[in-house]
């Protein structure tokens, strides 16, 4: 691995006005030096999950587009709201599909938790939910700083859709520093037999 | 409340051959004496949550017919595999609809949860994440027995579409009879300031 | 049940200064009418939990008496600070003794659950924690609104030993009486087979 | 970081004839070529945690000696049973101590998680809640295989105080490789400033 390092955000809410997509919008310009941050394929053009779809007509390009996109990534940083305490369903479908493909995309990937919302607790409780799905999925899940972006309604420029709020994008560039270090580090095969 | 129940069942699986669909295609017949218990409208008619299709063409109609048939219920069993260690998000996805109705159906509802899997643990991770989600939506959530059907695949009979193993029916068949008990001590409306 | 209810406060903090403790000791000024609320035994004289203890001397006064408080409850509070995300290691100790009482003293026992933290999240990672605890030992935890002190060293009065924060104790009263009523509805065992 | 690694093992049961410490006794045994397993210092010593002995008479010997044996180990391996659906208080108690020591020991340290109990779970539920308390502490918990020893009671030969089932011992044989191999690819400071 160099020292560029390409990562790939993922946004768990497809609503246009979304707190969280502002969030994500906002990650390249706070991106350390030689990390580019991209945006992932959209997860809104899935179907719902159905084994018997992946069993006729196979994987739907939606799916493995963003397989694709997150196996060429160097880490994935997630920014999602909070659903009913956890996880959206439109977040956990797009990885139910993706978790099927051969050569399981998130296996090894060092992966980031970001979430925005309009509470006081910014979407914590899902990350926990997160962090336990991505023990199944083997990736490699960064630890601290967390990123919870609280009463994200006042901390955004909705005209420009982006987060203007000095203090959460100085976090947010901490974690990212953070990060980019835990990818240098970690990335890569961790576990395979080859490796032994 | 009277003696009789009756309860609505959500499968948490779309595909045809589901051994969750067994399981809740068999719970009519285990169910104790004055207990009706029936199938939620299908979940899988509905588009990814999307808070801009709520506030332009409103609630799609499969999220209002699950909402009916869960607020015309004395109480909701789930029956769900495990999809990566948490809920399938083709399940969340309906709850996280159906929480946006007005008069949320869930608040003070009865739940119980039951899940299959092939493996050891039944789909036992799941149901905890399950059970956050229920807080949010102000549930009132069965505790003991559980039900975890492991090695499912071992315990129905495919072709019937029915679970047929009987340790298994039996075990399924007290928490019936718990959970009737316990919809009928602690259901309808507990919190509401007329209640005081 | 009659009108009046007794309820047991149990903190989770053993330091002299703590803000749980501090909380914990406000709570009966803040109670509803007909509702009295009292503070538990200590669980700081209290051996780290060996079944061989158990299976030789017995079980510890101090855990018979918690024991005993709890079972003579129509209903617990816990008050506990979060330590390292999830709950203090000296309140969890608590409950492994508890819990092998004969008679388990949580049983179908209404629970509500209040945190307090220096930080913005007020401990609410650990309430989560304890509601799975609360699943095996078959209580009745109440579900919201949710109490989760944040920021707390500005909202008491350490001279005093109390909480002092207008709207936090305004919280935690609109709690209270929501728990009572949960408790006057949910109370009383729920799923003993003599109660079919 | 050399080929040879040092593991430590902290056992979550004080009793005597503890299934987990059965388990952990075995663990030398099953080492891969070139790593050592001991046994850490007991963490039945400790006091209860509590902040006001911390700023009396300091750390207790007991804590401070775990805190030494997981500074000096390259990675952590936990075997520790389930009560009440969590982590056990008494090990909890004992990394709540440790965690507020200088040089917090657990930070970007490989942890290693197992679990046995006499039912069909193994203890899965408590893994997910270490998980959780080591985000805090900053460590790096490896993911798959997870290790569940279930029905305990029918896999050691409690004689010897070994686990003698040979699938088990295989099971536990495979996630001590894949650890030792994400011990050395990703142990050692992983962000720290100095790193970058």
């Amino acid at each position: 691995m160099t020292t560029s390092l390409s990562l790939l955000t993922i946004c768990g809410s497809l609503r246009q006005g979304s707190f969280n997509r502002m969030v994500a919008n906002t990650l390249p310009e706070l991106a350390p030096a030689g990390v580019t941050i991209t945006m992932a394929p959209p997860i809104g053009d899935m179907p719902l999950y159905n084994a018997d779809i992946q069993n006729g007509t196979g994987f739907p390009e939606a799916v493995t587009a963003l397989g694709d996109a997150v196996r060429a990534a160097d880490g994935v940083i997630f920014v999602s709201p909070e659903y009913n305490f956890s996880v959206p369903g439109v977040l956990k479908n797009a990885l139910d599909w993706v978790s099927r493909l051969p050569d399981q995309p998130f296996q090894y990937k060092p992966v980031a938790l970001q979430s925005a919302a309009t509470g006081m607790l910014g979407g914590a409780r899902s990350q926990y939910h997160m962090r336990q799905i991505m023990v199944f999925l083997d990736a490699l899940v960064f630890t601290k700083p967390e990123v919870f972006v609280s009463f994200a309604k006042d901390k955004v420029d909705a005209g420009r859709g982006v987060l203007s709020d000095e203090p959460t994008r100085a976090m947010i560039s901490t974690q990212l520093e953070g990060f980019a270090r835990f990818v240098r580090k970690v990335g890569g095969p961790v576990n395979k037999g080859e490796q032994a």
